[in-house]
């Protein structure tokens, strides 16, 4: 069957658009009088959406408290953390203001309050909460697609695991996406972005299932994206180009690029956190690293697929030149290729113990110990 | 701006595949113990789709009365007979078996019942329902989009008005979309299904706001549809290509098409409503006569935007040519283009007189007196 069973439900309000955040005080109003606002650096506070947050909250009568600190490539100790500070304090929404770090580990941090569970045996699906503090987003990066999904990646350093947990009571309720916000980003982590959410649609495409209208869709933002990313690395404070990658960031991981599928593959996304788990390396550079070589790895395996995808992207007329074209794409958005782009030529070794170590694999392209040795050599 | 201000969102859980109605009865069950099952056309029990969702209720240990007899052009006396019916027995979900007509009525008549308002008084708009019944659907038809979407079409005859009626409460809580249900449908209904999952598109494509990703998936949606039609045609009961088209027709109604925009333009739905009204014509086949008129009376005032779809779909060069070509493609599946495919050539007068009535208008491209006079000339 071209199109594989499948459910679509996805329950997210998304507020999208300069000035939405004029309708955040109201909208949280809605679920609670109590709020847990979670943060990472002090960058929210420097260009001024903490201030427009706090006034929103202040305008709609509500109380809140604060945990600031969470880090780019999030820790469970936060989540942990922010969690007992929320349950002490009676709280009965979590509103993360952030990107994908913060909203990821807020998540947790709304189960972990409702429930009471040890946040690391939800994330590594020991316990599944059966319930969830509402969870509001305000998100300040185009990058993870966190704000329309039920996913979220958090790292363990403890057991040099970082993992991914789903579950759709962890849906945000309501999400602010104002591409004005984003404009303060700077070109290496707007430059991570593109490639992050460009990774999570080939994750898409190259799950299970055969070709449909939902790959054509697929490659539709992928190329939205290449067309775009250009243009607003050359001019990083142009509304409209910020507002297009904000888009396609939130479609490649909203469902709808695995309607009719059986999932994504998610192999390169397992390399690439076992790289930021050793080196905190920043995620969407170590998708740059690890795509092409994957897919130098998968060539001779899914030849047909890969020459689908590069020609659809790139009039490509060869799976080689296919290839090639997605990584001059990274390249030419800054974003490094090769280890020895970021300094970790010498890291091999580490690398391919700790792929070992964690058995990274994809969910339709298994990946065995031989594999993990071949895909070091090409990320080199 | 590119991307205009929007809000995004759609709770309806859709269960697409086969066998999917296996999990109708404990679905069911979640909303409710009382239903009031709604439905058009004997040819539900003739295809044994009636006994497998009677199963389904019986092994879940629902009650249920019925409602049969929905018009393929649904008329509010159904409506308001069916809600009646439902408030006396005090049903308590509304379980719609059937294509957009008997969904679309039985959202007017889960708010009708939860309510008590006069059914026509929520489709003109009058009177909002500020609550509704939880509405389940089983779709036996690809085509309208309405078992993910808010809206509802009905008409009055009385008044001589088909009229469209859109609010959040009526969200289908589920739809089953088994594609192995439509494969009964005849050659023409399945023609003009395809017909109408383009217009919908279509609609979008021409509303309000700039080029952007949503585009680009809208005419990924239509090129599908396209691709998969005459294959479809020559093969009615192929699983695979039914499953395509009833994915696309989702795709093309549940919100996504319109992110960014301003709405669609809905002009081309209007003329065909006026024109089912009159002669009781299928809806799609009005949309295949009036699209390609539509597009000749635009010709000069959005040359660009056609030419831009004629591009995409067909490679065309030029503006006619990419109405010659839509025009040909509807042709081609067989859905007539010209009122006197239908018999309908000597009632230009009373179509006019209908459109200029009630004042038939698109929300971004209006229409006047004068475009109905050109309108009606372009159809015959």
């Amino acid at each position: 069957m071209s199109i594989k069973n499948f459910t679509a439900y996805n329950p997210t309000r998304l507020h999208f658009g300069e000035g939405v955040i004029e309708d955040l005080g109201k909208t949280v109003k809605q679920y609670g009088s109590k709020v847990l606002l979670v943060y990472g650096k002090e960058s929210v506070k420097k260009y001024g959406y903490y201030d427009q947050v706090a006034r929103q909250l202040t305008g709609a009568g509500i109380q809140w408290i604060e945990y600031a600190g969470i880090k780019p490539n999030p820790v469970i100790e936060d989540v942990r953390k922010a969690a007992a500070f929320g349950m002490e304090n009676g709280v009965d929404v979590v509103l993360a203001l952030g990107g994908g770090s913060v909203i990821d580990s807020s998540k947790i941090i709304a189960a972990t309050i409702a429930t009471g569970i040890e946040p690391w045996d939800i994330v590594s699906w020991k316990n599944h909460p059966q319930q969830s503090l509402p969870l509001i987003c305000v998100l300040t990066l185009a990058a993870t697609g966190t704000e329309m999904n039920a996913a979220a990646v958090v790292q363990n350093e403890k057991t040099q695991e970082k993992l991914g947990y789903v579950n759709p009571l962890m849906f945000p309720k309501e999400s602010f996406l104002d591409p004005q916000y984003t404009i303060t980003v700077p070109a290496d982590y707007t430059s991570y972005g593109i490639v992050d959410l460009i990774a999570h649609a080939l994750e898409a495409f190259y799950g299970g299932g055969e070709p449909s209208v939902v790959d054509k869709i697929t490659l539709s933002i992928i190329k939205d994206a290449m067309e775009t990313a250009p243009r607003l690395m050359a001019d990083l404070s142009n509304y409209d180009l910020r507002a297009a990658i904000m888009l396609d960031a939130t479609l490649a991981l909203n469902g709808l690029t695995s309607y009719g599928k059986t999932g994504g593959d998610w192999g390169v996304h397992g390399i690439g956190h076992e790289i930021s788990l050793l080196f905190d390396t920043p995620h969407g550079a170590t998708l740059s690293i690890a795509y092409p070589a994957w897919l130098k790895l998968q060539k001779e395996r899914i030849p047909e697929r890969i020459l689908f995808m590069g020609k659809e992207l790139f009039g490509a007329t060869t799976v080689d030149e296919s290839i090639a074209q997605l990584e001059a794409f990274f390249a030419s958005i800054q974003s490094p290729v090769k280890l020895s782009d970021i300094g970790l030529a010498d890291k091999t070794s580490a690398i391919l113990a700790q792929l070992n170590r964690n058995k990274v694999s994809g969910m339709h392209h298994a990946l065995t110990e031989e594999d993990h040795k071949v895909l070091v050599e090409l990320m080199w």
